[in-house]
């Protein structure tokens, strides 16, 4: 297996010289009102979300980083799962253009008086409200949502299923840092079987034109990923050979109860990266979703060296959801 | 009892043809400075406010549902008891408005400390605060808080005691839908006993003229509750056959264990309205304050028929919450 | 003891009778980026926030209570700790400045997740923020974040160590209510050994001036105390009988099943301020951070009566931090 799947990269590894072509279609016009996963986005829409992001990216950079284009919408977070960072992205994002927005969490809701999820989401529907951030434990809420309202639906994370504003945002950070998206080659690391990170990933890198391998434990492998265009390898040192980009994913510690793997050590000794694979590779760049577990996924010293672009992926987190939001209010091409 | 029900239902329907005046006396000023309950809002001062309401349900039917004229207020939400579509309302209400809003729950505060309620609320005031909008599960709470401090309190449910917003927005719906509240029939369907969205009901609709009629299960009517002005059934089909708005409460399905009612299975068996009840009686509308148990107090269908407001009466909500922060802050009469 | 201390209290009373000076040296500037703890903090630069506190004060009684002068920037609530008065005064400051602001509670957050403190405000950080307000249980989480970012660091509150907004209200308020800090005569009374509002407070106050007794069992006297600068009394009488404030402080009950002190009755006894100390000496001052223990560290009347000047302190928070969020904002001097 592992010489064959260095050969295909081998031989497709010449595409990253292409020169991506970044002109939208003349007749492209974006025409999306939800975002439930990259699935339901064609690569021109992906292209689109991202040279829109690419414009709040600049405005972070200003003094008042504010661009109060949503001053007439209102919000609302409905985050059945905890969170902190996605939470307080889009709540960033939101705040800074203008929107009124309300948090509702499921520890303080109906949810726990048996109300049904189509019931609450009508209910807060007949509040007048623009759009819905979602996030929940069960795949396919947000599209459930999308049925029964007609206020805008954001998934911020569905069960094992999609995780958009996510991919999104891994993607322009690929781009920001590394370069054309067309002919990448991004090793992806861990758990894949449960990560609706990997998914929306999958999918976005697929779409632009990426080679995309998927790396882990077999048991943390999902039957058929191959379907989904990508690779599958169980040696990671092959990987880091090959790859521009690697990223790794954050292992859910209750995993090993459930024996997907025997320890945190071996774990680490097998899929982590170190100071020495950035020594022997010293060409990928190296990104994490977070939150990190320092000393499995990532050495310490390569989640603080400068080949970790994992800052920039919360700060481009920012700038990709302030497009997502201000493209399905209805606004169109800033620029 | 059936049929002595029947014939004063009979007697009193006429009143219903009669128009209902709707201009305010001339004289007529509303002098209200906090709303603890509908029991100290004279017949007058609820007209003034649903007059006021209508107002800002227009503003809610424009593009930008946003009348800023609170922006120099701040309103703490101190909320002792959980709720989502109160609490929502209410600060939607208040962020449209433009105020400053700051949350307050019992989860994250001093009451696990021991500091009494008189502490709290004082040093809250102490902040400067306009208003406090209060939910605690003892009645009397906002009673008791308004004596301590300057800041308009409004009630959003003390216990058993009064919901004064819930039943405001119940009437405001039902002269929306179904026309003048004087001799308006109005039967209220459930667990009587415990609940205080009832109690600002019965209150509120006395007052306007409406007549009234409670149903539910001998275990969950109060004794003596003929003494609010109005009658008893314990037979839902008369009921329908009366009405013109029948009121279903959610049952709260912690009673079944103390024994007011023998199984879900039973009280729908009773108390719940059908398609079939809908099909015979084709005149009377359905109303419910949420959450609904689907198929419990409201078929499914039922539910989801327009001969049901119950997403009216949502969106109506904002609108009356609106109203009485307006008008609580001192503003008077939109016009 | 209790004689000596009388006498150092008479020989060095008479401090008190100076006029403070209130000049500022015509050289002086603000320096500080954060507010880690007053020992970080010059006199100057004490009495130049209390100063631009004064300001928001007035501001405070304004019929709108409102400058927005923070408008451009945004600010983290970032509470590891419970909190109702700190959280709320601190969000009121932010909000009537015009900032805009986000909360994160532990509750709802990545700490579960096993992320590291320095990963939390790290990525919170690359969200583009300008300021972060801090509570935590551990001593010195402040001062590591303050290493970790750019951002301003805020403490409000990090275990035993210090709660410096909590003196600087309390020393404000002392300034407003009783005069001069340069020779007051404060005792401080109660559980000494763990609590950081002691220990700013010394802290402040003996760097203006101040002369200050701690008083309590002596369970609740750290050893070395008078290191600090103060004397230690357990002889309440006395204390009262030559002080100009009594600043008593909360006892948390958990104490007593440490064995610290007996029982809440003997408590109140020995160390609780009641009308009779009032009566008899008639000129100190009573202060309390709250939440007060009603009956154990203060009487009830002695709580509500006009020499308590408790919510005069919530309010002088309020301005306080204010000024202290505008000064770290990197405004100057409002004049």
């Amino acid at each position: 297996m592992a010489k064959t799947l260095y050969m295909w990269f081998h031989e497709t590894g010449e595409q990253t010289m292409k020169a991506e072509a970044e002109v939208m279609p003349s007749d492209y016009s974006f025409k999306q009102t939800h975002l439930i996963g990259l699935a339901g986005y064609s690569a021109d829409d992906i292209r689109f979300v991202l040279q829109q992001a690419s414009y709040f990216r600049e405005v972070l950079n200003r003094p008042v980083p504010k661009l109060p284009t949503l001053r007439d919408k209102t919000i609302v977070n409905l985050f059945y799962e905890n969170s902190t960072r996605t939470r307080l992205s889009f709540e960033l994002a939101q705040k800074r253009m203008g929107a009124d927005v309300v948090n509702f969490s499921s520890s303080s809701s109906s949810v726990k008086k048996g109300e049904s999820l189509k019931d609450t989401i009508r209910n807060i529907e007949s509040m007048k409200i623009d759009m819905v951030v979602v996030r929940h434990e069960s795949p396919g809420v947000p599209q459930f949502l999308r049925r029964c309202v007609n206020a805008s639906i954001i998934n911020a994370g569905d069960g094992a299923h999609e995780h958009p504003t996510q991919a999104l945002l891994d993607i322009f950070s690929m781009k920001q840092s590394v370069g054309n998206i067309k002919g990448l080659k991004v090793v992806i690391i861990g758990d894949i079987l449960h990560s609706r990170v990997v998914r929306s990933n999958i999918i976005g890198l697929i779409k632009l034109g990426a080679e995309v391998v998927v790396c882990g434990p077999k048991t943390m492998i999902p039957l058929f990923v191959q379907e989904m265009g990508v690779r599958v390898s169980h040696n990671l040192e092959e990987c880091l050979a090959w790859c521009n980009v690697a990223m790794a994913l954050r292992i859910q510690l209750e995993r090993q109860q459930g024996g997907l793997f025997p320890s945190l050590r071996e774990y680490h000794e097998t899929f982590g990266i170190t100071m020495k694979h950035l020594e022997r590779y010293p060409d990928f760049t190296v990104m994490h979703p977070g939150p990190i577990n320092r000393g499995v996924e990532l050495d310490n010293d390569v989640a603080d060296s400068d080949r970790a672009i994992i800052l920039d992926q919360v700060t481009n987190g920012l700038a990709v959801r302030m497009a997502v939001l201000y493209l399905l209010s209805g606004r169109r091409d800033l620029g």
